[in-house]
């Protein structure tokens, strides 16, 4: 901390400032002229206007209803809902956990002695919050030394806070911040008193381990959403309402595309009938596509000895993720968490020549992985997934070439499923990294140059790389603004070393390739996911499990139905027949639920003029047509993968 | 054995005969004018001259030259085999343990002293059996009290033969066969001397543990073939020779198809591009086949909860063929051995009712099942396996429809692949059974019915069915005459129970279905072992890998060869070109050992006249084409499945 009077500068707005180390920041703001501020930001942290400025450097003021004006106004609800709790539910009966925010709000994870918090207590909650904010609290950060926290707190009889204290490094500050009655250990930053609280809603209670530990105790998490303007709020509550609608948990169950099953297993995916019909039609998509560029696709098996983990080194950086060990004969087996060990099989099944390079190893290889059964959700957090996986072994003359190429296929293929916005993160090399710099710089340029090439928007998470090699990762804007990752594109230089892969050169000397891993959907169970709630369970034509079901109104419909039937199938369509005695206002509305993209209803006047009345799910009544035309129409949607 | 002197009836070729019990089957058939018969047939059994007869019965003699005839030969090279290695390494150093016939010839189980056997010994071996022959011992059988032969074979120091005399029951009957100064003890059938012993060659020398167990010592298995004539004997070592050449293990590694590897782990098979390939189209066509008859198609996880492993029954009655369990936060899982219970999970996912039976739910389904790491074989016998697997489940009136279908698929698909000649095997209720009388009659007439619409050659193994319900077995015969087990249709009366399946019926009520298991190829790992045999690795060419080779002659015919590359490859066709600038010697060879069936050579005269010199693996030269005859002649063949 330096010695007292110690002078340090920063610079606001271009000013350069300096002030004694250890002033507020309101107090260093208003020497820069700033008044309506309500924090700012030094390096990556954000600080409110009483925090202490201990550290000189470029400091940007935070104002009201800037990005970062919500970090310090959702710190503020956390604090603002604690304290509600521990006035209804009295203030030693109420043990804080941590109270962190989110992209969208804050929670708090509390245990309550003597009531289970449930989702009907939230309106009490919202009430008292709503009076706290009111009564204007000013609120007040105090440093504080160690023993007179933990005192504090032992008083409170905050057991988690105390320890938190204790895991707080000796030379590191400690600070409480205050409000009417209500004291609560934290860093800040928080709002200068409770009456500038903006607009919020607590959404939901769940379950939640103490430090994420499943051996500690389990705390309720009550989470809730907050920004600064009502009408804010109101559009994310909006957005909520339709993810909810569009939850492809629910749709999966209505439209039979999938089943998880509590006694199967929680995580493990089984594709029913109408799910399996899509997923093979993207599957065959995938591999065409695949094929087309020169991928060699493989099969490998779902389980590996042990001796094959050790050698990737997955038991030992990877084995918490893995199922447990087996054993048979005295050798242990694990079910696959990865395909690459496989793959490096494959290549090594017998010597490479440069002539064979980039060699392209492609396949949809099922992984098990273990999660907590308490973070599984539908198809996005499963045990059991089939990645869409390649590893690409080049020669480092290929290094470029083949970036550009594979950045080029994924987001091609994802423009294919109607994605056309991507955010592009490029993470690279750490500080503790293996592989020379001629890799690390060739590898990272060559991602570089690839998303520039292509022009996508992209962030560097410098020295957020794995230890092994730098990647890029491909996020998708799905239909309600959410950004989901998809694609991979990762750089190895730890397996070929491990598995000593090499390749014969045209100076006939053996040779170390280069190894990327990549994958374009991520997960065919997260990426379905994905679509069904981007999409709202109506999937483009191409990919929609039945593309028409033929509808005729009476009986004596029927037999010039079987005939619009047949024409369809033979056409190459996925066509269903609804011939049931049920009234066609039943029919349509049943086809309708099942998100079939195109009926053709067959009447009396149909049968006459030999034609159909087609209605798209998507455009309502489109008119009478003749099977021809229908199908004419049917092949461009499908062509054009709309 | 009842009183002496107590009489029985046999019927010799017709003529009723009454003996004395217990008078030597050569006295009876004596008795009944047959003097050059080697034994007989009585029940199951075959008995030798000089054995008791102690029933009655129907009693067919056998000569020499029935197939009958080739099991007594056989047990008596396996004694003629003990004799001479107890000649060789010492009576009392080799321990016998058992020695029976075999489908071709016989083996003996041994554990020599101080020596391990290797193939290198074998024609000392059988130098010192024809000796052995040639001394023309007569074989003598002797029945002996249990205290006699424990005490003889303790003498002989005959271990094994003590724990075999150990299990015999107490009321049967002990007899030792002795030739020379050898004995063994023995239930036989043997010849009369050592000296009419046939034609015969010893073949190969493996391990095998005492009992099949692995806790057990390993023996030596020593295998021989035997016939009566010689010329039959070498007949089937030139199949053998063929089988060698054709060994998919071999072809799978030349042809690039798969690899085993120690490393990633025995039994566990890993598809390399080329064979990935095939597979590809093997799916893709089978896929296609299934939807057409209205098959369901679905994905399903290869782990399961221990529960529902406990539910169907295969943590009972199937744990020892199942991969170890995996405990996960106190719950158990198992890779999975099969994929009913899964397939039943999603017949549950919802109410059926009648309107939707049969329901026929297919998978290819990658089980996982423990074998012994000795048994494992290539792709026949492995680990983890991709079974072509499907559950029908049915209302009791469709049986008889839904098991015709599916037996005429079953048919018309091994005939797409080739096969043409089929040998069905019907296996009726055993003694003990679940299931009502009427199940099991009407799912055994309907198999039946099958067959017999079909025309198909069949067997039927009475009492042969599983506990749970009958099936077909369907084997198909080879290039090299040898059966493979195939199609399984089989009946299951118990999971249907134990799963509480039902459907709701025309009157509104629930109502159990019956349920068939049916595979067609079985498993695609060992099918392609098959496969690659009968064909030699030259697979018909719609399932080829590669279809056609280009082959440019010389620099200056690489840009036509290009051309007619594009054009094949716009066909649909998978084309190579091969433009390494090596003699069109080498590069025929080595296309030749690949197995491509058409190049399309590319010389002077082919540019010239825009044509290609067209040679079939199969076929030799075929003269030039225009390509678009090229096409059309490959067409022919793809859909003809040539």
């Amino acid at each position: 901390m330096g010695a007292m009077g110690e002078r340090i500068k920063v610079f606001i707005e271009g000013k350069e400032i300096e002030v004694e180390k250890g002033t507020p920041l309101g107090e260093v703001l208003k020497r820069a002229g700033i008044r309506d501020a309500l924090g700012g930001k030094l390096g990556d942290e954000i600080l409110d206007l009483q925090t202490p400025v201990r550290e000189g450097g470029e400091l940007k003021p935070v104002f009201k209803g800037d990005p970062e004006s919500l970090e310090i106004l959702r710190h503020s609800l956390a604090h603002i809902m604690a304290q509600a709790l521990k006035e209804i539910y009295g203030t030693r009966k109420v043990h804080l956990g941590v109270g962190p925010t989110t992209e969208e709000g804050f929670y708090y994870d509390v245990e309550v002695e003597g009531h289970r918090i449930t989702e009907e207590d939230l309106p009490k909650i919202e009430e008292k919050m709503r009076e706290i904010i009111r009564r204007d609290y000013p609120i007040l950060r105090r440093e504080i030394s160690r023993e007179e926290a933990i005192k504090l707190f032992e008083d409170l009889k905050e057991k988690y806070k105390i320890e938190i204290i204790n895991r707080i490094p000796q030379d590191e500050v400690i600070s409480v911040y205050e409000q009417g009655d209500f004291v609560d250990l934290c860093k800040g930053p928080h709002l200068p008193s409770t009456g500038q609280a903006g607009a919020f809603k607590l959404m939901s209670v769940s379950g939640a381990y103490w430090m994420g530990r499943a051996d500690q105790p389990q705390l309720t998490r009550i989470y809730g959403i907050a920004f600064w303007e009502e009408e804010e709020l109101k559009e994310r509550l909006r957005l909520h309402e339709e993810a909810k609608r569009r939850d492809h948990r629910r749709l999966g169950r209505e439209l039979e595309f999938f089943l998880i099953d509590e006694e199967v297993g929680p995580g493990l995916v089984i594709w029913l009938p109408r799910g399996a019909v899509y997923r093979r039609v993207l599957e065959d998509y995938w591999k065409e596509e695949h094929i087309k560029r020169g991928y060699q696709l493989v099969y490998t098996p779902h389980v590996g000895r042990s001796k094959l983990w050790e050698r990737s080194g997955h038991t030992e950086y990877y084995k918490e993720n893995m199922f447990p060990e087996m054993e048979m004969e005295g050798e242990g087996y694990y079910v696959k968490p990865m395909n690459c060990p496989f793959h490096i099989a494959i290549y090594k099944s017998r010597v490479r020549s440069y002539r064979e390079l980039p060699m392209k190893i492609a396949e949809l290889g099922t992984v098990y992985r273990y999660e907590m059964s308490g973070v599984l959700h539908g198809l996005m957090r499963v045990r059991g997934f089939t990645q869409d996986d390649a590893h690409i072994i080049c020669t480092p003359d290929q290094v470029e070439g083949v970036i550009k190429e594979t950045l080029e296929f994924a987001v091609s293929m994802l423009k294919d499923f109607g994605f056309n916005e991507f955010k592009v993160y490029l993470s690279t090399r750490p500080e503790h990294a293996i592989g020379t710099n001629e890799q690390w710089e060739r590898s990272q340029s060559a991602l570089r140059e690839a998303i520039e090439d292509l022009g996508l928007e992209y962030e560097i998470d410098e020295g957020g790389g794995a230890f092994y090699g730098p990647k890029i990762d491909v996020k998708i804007r799905d239909a309600l603004g959410r950004l989901w990752q998809c694609s991979t594109i990762q750089f190895d230089f730890n397996l070929p070393e491990r598995f000593d892969m090499t390749y014969v050169g045209p100076d006939n000397k053996k040779h170390r390739p280069y190894m990327i891993h990549r994958a374009i959907l991520g997960s065919i169970e997260r990426f379905t996911g994905v679509l069904l709630e981007h999409y709202g369970g109506l999937l483009p034509l191409w990919l929609s499990p039945t593309q028409v079901r033929v509808l005729p109104i009476a009986e004596r419909h029927v037999s010039y139905a079987k005939k619009v039937f047949s024409e369809l199938e033979r056409a190459g369509f996925r066509v269903e027949m609804d011939e049931r005695e049920e009234r066609l206002g039943a029919k349509i509305r049943e086809a309708e639920l099942m998100k079939i993209p195109y009926l053709a209803i067959v009447g009396d006047r149909e049968v006459e003029t030999e034609t159909v009345s087609v209605r798209g799910k998507r455009e309502g009544n489109l008119g009478s047509m003749r099977v021809e035309e229908l199908i004419e129409f049917l092949r461009g949607k499908v062509e054009r993968k709309e």
